[in-house]
């Protein structure tokens, strides 16, 4: 064979083997797409020690003690490192179930209308999975937590976006509360298609806690249209004088067609646990176990236990301002405070939050320069935090992550910022900013 | 309005509201017929305390005292109980490279080609997800651990089943190794549709460990029909004299095809900590943790951080008798052929197991009345199973509940009896079988 065609052949074969590769190896179809994420990315970035980072919401406060001791006791029984039931160990649905029946108006089955997930995340995936079909629609309110978009691509469905938009302030601060949904907009994306909607309050990025009348709209129009709600409450605990949050699963005609998604590491402080619930009706609840069943089967018994064991510690004294779902509001309203100072005092616009851990404050005010930064395609505030991190050692996260492709433009002046953070050497970590940005 | 007209309206409008319920609360289609559950149904049945259950693979042995006590030390340092990296905790991912770079030709790249997941159910769905696509077929070898099927048919896939067949064995004891693929039958199950085989050794339930040369006729068909390899090795440790565990990623050609999977609850006899492994190339892995990031998105902080320092205890000597990955299997051996010995003692035929901590029994030769036992659409083994239950207060799992509709005839006389069961009173607790069906 002369040597052209031997080449030739060469080349043939290993063109058909990469061509092989690409399709064997390839991802399947749900997940195309779906694989950048902006915690990855920014974590990777904030992972040099010298930096202060109050991006990714995770709390360097001390959880309670009697929570860590609980895992602590837990861990030497044998029996409670084993296999328990899939949906949810019996003590930790029964704890929870006497928990919330203090908010609805029914008593909730601890075994049928509560389903314990590998954290919130996990209850969203199995709502999601477990009742959204291809070609389905589902309504997400923009900004999002930046999960919901790739959940539901992930179940065929098409997620179709509303904003909440700023009504104009003049002269006084800017608070979460000044961003609404335009009650026409949201009409307008409800159609026989609409499957579901994902309600978020108190709301992460924003800290808005959605109103009783706001509530009810969407909640009318969930009925009108016959649409499930998905009503993520991991933040209920947190929040602000003057503020109060409500369920939109005890209002009339909506227990029937919600789910409702709470959270241990957000109630406790323990991102780490990796628990969640979902409450709902049987009818909604068992396509979430089934879901449940064929992906992980059951949660980490040991944790179960002694999330349990906590929440009966609080159940106790719910009125009590010991009771942590009453301290913890409490606590980081005094951070909140401190932190919109700082930020307005190096001239930043902070978005004061109602309810939550995290505050977004418009960056654009600062003109900083960004001649120097690549990826000139990014949006403005990717390019912020990439410059903040690298000049100001300090890290935080870019609210457009939190925005669909098209809305991402409205967004890109804001930076979200989390405020769980304990006192440095005497004195709060967000005087670092303070120090990082004026220097 | 007549009376009879009203009637008419009334049962129209509940008739009506009956539809749209039954549309608009309807399971997604993905999970249309996979709510039925093996171990939910026999785990409520055997949840009498007067029960003894040797159903459900539960270990009531006591784990190892240091990886308790490493949970319980973890549980009090702060930020061990938040966040960690979504694809694996730092320090467990490097434990498991230093493990496993033991087994592979090559070392493992602890952060692209290991994925810590939610057990190993978790990377089982994991890997069914990011891998295989609506239309595709999955050879799965029957009986099966039962969750393959519904993972396969939730990705829209097609199970292809193909049975181990037993060789007719005259007066010596029945083995696991007795039962094998025929190899031409296995090969007609292949073609251009195959994106994958779910291979699982240590078997269960049947407790085969697969040979070098059954596993070279695997390899061999992968490589021709260039399929993907799910290989369930949970019980890897488990193997007991004369036998030896091989991974089927370190035959020539396997590794770029395979997923390997292992789990912390089977290593260490902790599974309620719900932490499982994926190791793979970097190609393929990362598909899985694109599924990861967008359904739990990361595993339990302190659980990760106690498994990591068990495994580090461990690793630093494999070669030491006391090492609990040589020292589990010696212990669980003594029990293997006690319960082979009562099984056989009460005129049961066990298949003794070469691997894991199941063996199962022809329990037709003990020619029980069944006929009072309702459902008699049910297969044998299960009338069996819950009759057994009820009049004898011992539970097991029926062996055809591994099996697909069409091969459940084939098994319907095997009951699986789990062996990881601790002295009680001085005695094994499989005693209680003995005087159990004595009596």
């Amino acid at each position: 064979m002369p040597r052209s065609t031997a080449k030739l052949v060469f080349f043939y074969l290993s063109f058909w083997a990469f061509l092989k590769m690409s399709l064997k190896f390839k991802n399947a179809k749900r997940i195309e797409g779906l694989d950048s994420n902006v915690w990855i990315e920014f974590t990777k970035l904030a992972a040099d020690p010298s930096v202060v980072n109050l991006g990714q919401g995770l709390p360097d406060i001390s959880p309670p003690v009697y929570v860590k001791e609980e895992l602590s006791r837990i861990a030497a029984i044998d029996n409670l490192n084993q296999y328990t039931r899939g949906f949810g160990h019996p003590s930790l649905v029964k704890a929870l179930s006497c928990l919330y029946e203090k908010f609805y108006q029914n008593q909730i089955n601890p075994y049928e209308e509560i389903l314990v997930t590998v954290g919130a995340y996990g209850s969203l995936f199995n709502a999601i999975q477990g009742l959204i079909d291809e070609g389905d629609e589902v309504i997400v309110i923009v900004p999002f937590y930046d999960c919901y978009e790739p959940m539901v691509r992930m179940a065929g469905a098409t997620p179709v976006f509303v904003p909440l938009r700023c009504k104009p302030v003049d002269g006084k601060k800017c608070s979460s509360s000044d961003w609404t949904l335009d009650p026409q907009e949201l009409a307008s994306k409800f159609n026989s298609k609409t499957k579901a909607i994902i309600l978020n309050t108190p709301h992460n990025p924003l800290g808005k806690v959605y109103t009783k009348e706001e509530l009810q709209v969407i909640a009318d129009l969930c009925i009108k249209y016959d649409t499930l709600c998905i009503s993520d409450e991991v933040y209920e605990w947190l929040v602000y004088t003057g503020n109060k949050h409500f369920k939109i699963a005890t209002f009339p005609g909506m227990w029937e067609r919600t789910i409702t998604i709470g959270s241990a590491g957000k109630t406790f402080s323990v991102t780490g646990w990796k628990l969640g619930w979902s409450i709902g009706p049987k009818h909604l609840i068992k396509h979430l176990q089934t879901v449940q069943q064929n992906t992980v089967y059951t949660c980490a018994t040991p944790l179960q236990e002694a999330l349990a064991q906590a929440l009966w510690i609080d159940i106790k004294r719910m009125d009590d301002p010991e009771c942590y779902f009453n301290s913890l509001p409490k606590e980081l309203e005094v951070k909140r405070d401190r932190m919109v100072h700082l930020l307005e005092s190096v001239g930043l616009k902070p978005i004061v939050p109602d309810g939550g851990y995290f505050i977004i404050a418009d960056v654009s005010l600062l003109d900083v320069d960004l001649f120097d930064m690549k990826d000139s395609n990014e949006p403005y505030d990717y390019k912020f935090v990439k410059w903040m991190i690298k000049n100001k050692k300090l890290s935080a996260i870019p609210v457009s992550a939190f925005c669909n492709a098209e809305t991402k433009l409205q967004f890109e002046k804001f930076v979200r910022f989390c405020f769980i953070k304990e006192l440095v050497d005497k004195d709060f970590k967000a005087d670092i900013i303070n120090v990082k940005i004026w220097s």
